[in-house]
C-alpha cells in the first residue's frame, strides 16, 4: 500500500527536493495532501503533477493565481488545519519561520511519522515538541542535514557513550572577514552561499551563523541533550555534516555531498535508507577536508544561542523573533549586518523571562512581544 | 563479578595495550592466563604484576629464563591448549602470524567472546571462521583499528543499505617514493612507520600496503561481503580509519587517534565502549584530513589480494605464508623490497588449487606447501 504524505511548503527549496525525492520513490507515495504560502504559478504546476486530494494556499489574497484542476481547494489558516486532518501517515513540514510551529504540534497530536524541516518548530517550542515527541505514538525525524546526520550516526550509540555532539559549519560567505568588513557587507553578498542553494532568511542565517545557534538549539530539544555537549566545528567543505564523540575518544562521522534529498530521503522512508540516483560521496575526488574553531567574535550569534538556552525558554522564543526582525531590516537595508546580533542581545536583554514554557499561547504571546520590541526600536533608531 | 580473559600474546604490541586497556578497568577484569612466545623478562614482569592462574611460554627451550611466581606454568603447543581449555569468558589472541590460527579455532569452537587480533585467522581461515562465529555461540570482535571501526560503524546500518566498505591505509612510510627509489629501499627505512608502533612483521607489511590487502581479505569475511565493495583509500593522516558507505551515498565515518586500546577496550567490553583516560579526537587540533586513491601499480600487494579472493581459499592460505617468507627475506636483506609481491604472485600462479576449504588440515598443508616452495625458490634464486 502506498504511504501518504502531506507537504507543507511544497513550492520552498526543501519541498521541491521532497517532491523530487517522492518521484524517485514512484509507486510507494500518495501526494495526498500540498501547501504552500503564495507561489501560485510553481504550485498549480505541483498540482497538476501530483494530484494531491487537498492543496492549501496559505495566503487567501493570492487564490486567484492558482488553477486547482478540480482538487478540494483551501486557504488560510482555516485550510491549512482542514489540511492536517487529512489521512495521510507522513507529514512533511517545511513551512518556513514560525508558521511551522503549529502544524508540528498538530502532526505530533495526531501521532503522525512527522519529517521535520522547520526549525522554529523545536527552536520556540523544543520542550513542548520534544515532550509531545516522546509522550505519544508520533515519530518525529528531523530532515535538516546536520540533525539528520547525528539522528543517524545515534542509531548505533548507546546515550550513556555520547561525550558530545558536533555539528558542522560552511561558515557562510563572509568566514574570512574582518570585523571591519563584516560591518559593510550588503544583502546581495550575503545571500552568495558557498555550498548550499536555499532561502533568503536561512542564507543570511547561515551568513551571520545564527542559523547553527538556531541548530544547537534544535539539537539541544530533539537529542535531549545539554547545550555544554554541542558544538559547533567550522568545515567549509560543507562533506561532514555532523559527528558525534564517544567516550572513549572516538568520533563517528556522518558525510554527504549537500544535496537535501538525501536527509529528505532518509525521513519519507521512516529511517530506512535507500538507493538514489544522484551523486555518492567519492572522498579521493573531496581530497581534503578541513575543520577550524569557529570565530565567536566576529559571529557573536552562537554564543547567544548558548546564552539563551541558559536563560531558558523565554530567550529561545526572544532570540528567534528578534534575529527574525533583525534578519529581515538588514535585508531592507535597514541596518548593518554587524547590527544583527546586536539587536538580538538587546531584546534578550529586555524580554520576559520565564524558564519554562509548556503552552503554545505563551510562546506565541513572547514572540509577539520580541517582534513588537524590536521593530519598534528599529523605528526609533530609524527616526 | 569480574570477567575473566585470557590473552594469547601478552609480551607484543596488542597484548601490551590490552594489558594497559585492564588496568583501566581495575576491577572488572580477571587475567585468568597469560601466553606468549618467547619474551621471558617481560613475561615475568607481567606474571608478577596481573598474577594469572596460567601462564604459558610457547618456546620451551627459553622456559628457564621466566620466573613464573608460583603460577601454574605451561610450555609449547601442549601448554597453549591445556590454557585455552581454562575457564574465561574473554579470549584475546593477539598472537603473530600463522601460530594464532589453531587458538581462535578453539576459542570460537568453545562458544567464548574473541577479540581478535591475529589477522591471519581470518586471511588464512576465513571461511571456516567466520562459519564458526556465525553459527555457535561465540561472539567474534575484531581488534584491529580498522576492522573495529567497520564493525561499530555497521551496528547502525542494515545490511541491504551498505554500498560499500572503506578501510583507509596511511601510504605507509614508502608513499612518495618511484617505483625505482623503492627498489632500493633497506629494511631499517621500512620497519619506520609514520604513525602506527607495531611489530616487524606488519611493519614491513604496512609498508608493502600487504597490510591492507590481508585486511581486504580479513573484511571479506568478518562481513560477510564480496571484495567488490571494499575499498582502500589512501589517508596519511590515520584518524579516519574505516568508513561504510550507503547506497543513498552518505558515507559513515569513524575517526581516531591511531591508539590500539580504544578498539581493544571496545572488544574487551563485549562492543561497550568506556570513558578512556587518555586524548580525544579534536579535529579542529587535526585541521586538514585528506584522502588519495592507492597506485597498485607501486603497491601490487592490493591487487594481489583482490586477485587472491578471486581465486579461491587456496590462494588466500598462498598468498598469506608466500608473504611472510618474502617480507622475512627482504628483512634479512636477501631480497629487494620490489621482490616481495614478485615472489608472491610467483607462489600464486604455482599453488596446489581449491576453491574451497573447510578444514583446518587442508589449510595448514598448502600453508607449509607456500612456504616450502618459496623458500626453496629463493635458495635457487641466492645460489
Amino acid at each position: 500500500m502506498k504511504k501518504g504524505i502531506i507537504l507543507l511548503g511544497s513550492t520552498g527549496s526543501i519541498g521541491v527536493s521532497t517532491l523530487e525525492a517522492i518521484e524517485n520513490q514512484r509507486g510507494e507515495f500518495d501526494v495526498v495532501g500540498l501547501a504552500c504560502r503564495e507561489n501560485g504559478q510553481l504550485f498549480t504546476e505541483q498540482i497538476r503533477r501530483f494530484k494531491p486530494r487537498f492543496a492549501c494556499l496559505f495566503d487567501e489574497k493570492r487564490a486567484g493565481t492558482v488553477d486547482f484542476h478540480g482538487t478540494k481547494s483551501l486557504t488560510g489558516e482555516a485550510g491549512m488545519k482542514e489540511l492536517l486532518k487529512a489521512e495521510a501517515e507522513i507529514i512533511v513540514n517545511a513551512l518556513p519561520g514560525s508558521a511551522g510551529l503549529n502544524p508540528t504540534i498538530e502532526a505530533l497530536r495526531q501521532g503522525r511519522v512527522l519529517a521535520l524541516a522547520n526549525k522554529e518548530s523545536l527552536v520556540m517550542a523544543g520542550r513542548l515538541v520534544s515532550k509531545l515527541a516522546r509522550e505519544g505514538s508520533a515519530q518525529l525525524i528531523p530532515v535538516d542535514s546536520e540533525h539528520s546526520a547525528l539522528y543517524q550516526l545515534m542509531e548505533g550509540i548507546d546515550r550513556y557513550e555520547i561525550e558530545r555532539l558536533i555539528i558542522t559549519a560552511s561558515g557562510g560567505p563572509f568566514r574570512n572577514l574582518s570585523r571591519e568588513e563584516l560591518g559593510n557587507v550588503s544583502a546581495e553578498q550575503a545571500l552568495r552561499h558557498p555550498t548550499w542553494r536555499m532561502g533568503k532568511k536561512v542564507t543570511i542565517d547561515s551568513a551571520t551563523l545564527m542559523n547553527k545557534g538556531l541548530e544547537i538549539i534544535e539539537a539541544r530539544w530533539l537529542f535531549d541533550i545539554g547545550q555544554e555537549k554541542i558544538e559547533i566545528v567550522v568545515h567549509p567543505e560543507s562533506i561532514v555534516h555532523g559527528m558525534v564523540q564517544i567516550v572513549d575518544g572516538s568520533v563517528l562521522a556522518y558525510m554527504a555531498y549537500p544535496d537535501m534529498r538525501i536527509p529528505i530521503s532518509f525521513a519519507l522512508n521512516k529511517g530506512q535508507r535507500r538507493k538514489l540516483p544522484f551523486g555518492k560521496i567519492n572522498l579521493v575526488e573531496a581530497g581534503t577536508l578541513t575543520f577550524f574553531a569557529p570565530d565567536t567574535d566576529r559571529f557573536p550569534a552562537l554564543k547567544l544561542a548558548y546564552r539563551a538556552l541558559e536563560i531558558g525558554d523565554s530567550a529561545l522564543i526572544t532570540l528567534n523573533a528578534s534575529n527574525e526582525v533583525a534578519s529581515s531590516a538588514f535585508l531592507e537595508g535597514r541596518i548593518a549586518f554587524t547590527d544583527i546580533p546586536v539587536l538580538v542581545e538587546e531584546a534578550l536583554s529586555r524580554h520576559p523571562y520565564a524558564k519554562e514554557i509548556g503552552d503554545v499561547e505563551t510562546i506565541w504571546e513572547i514572540h509577539g512581544w520580541a517582534k513588537a520590541y524590536l521593530e519598534d526600536h528599529l523605528r526609533r533608531v530609524d527616526a
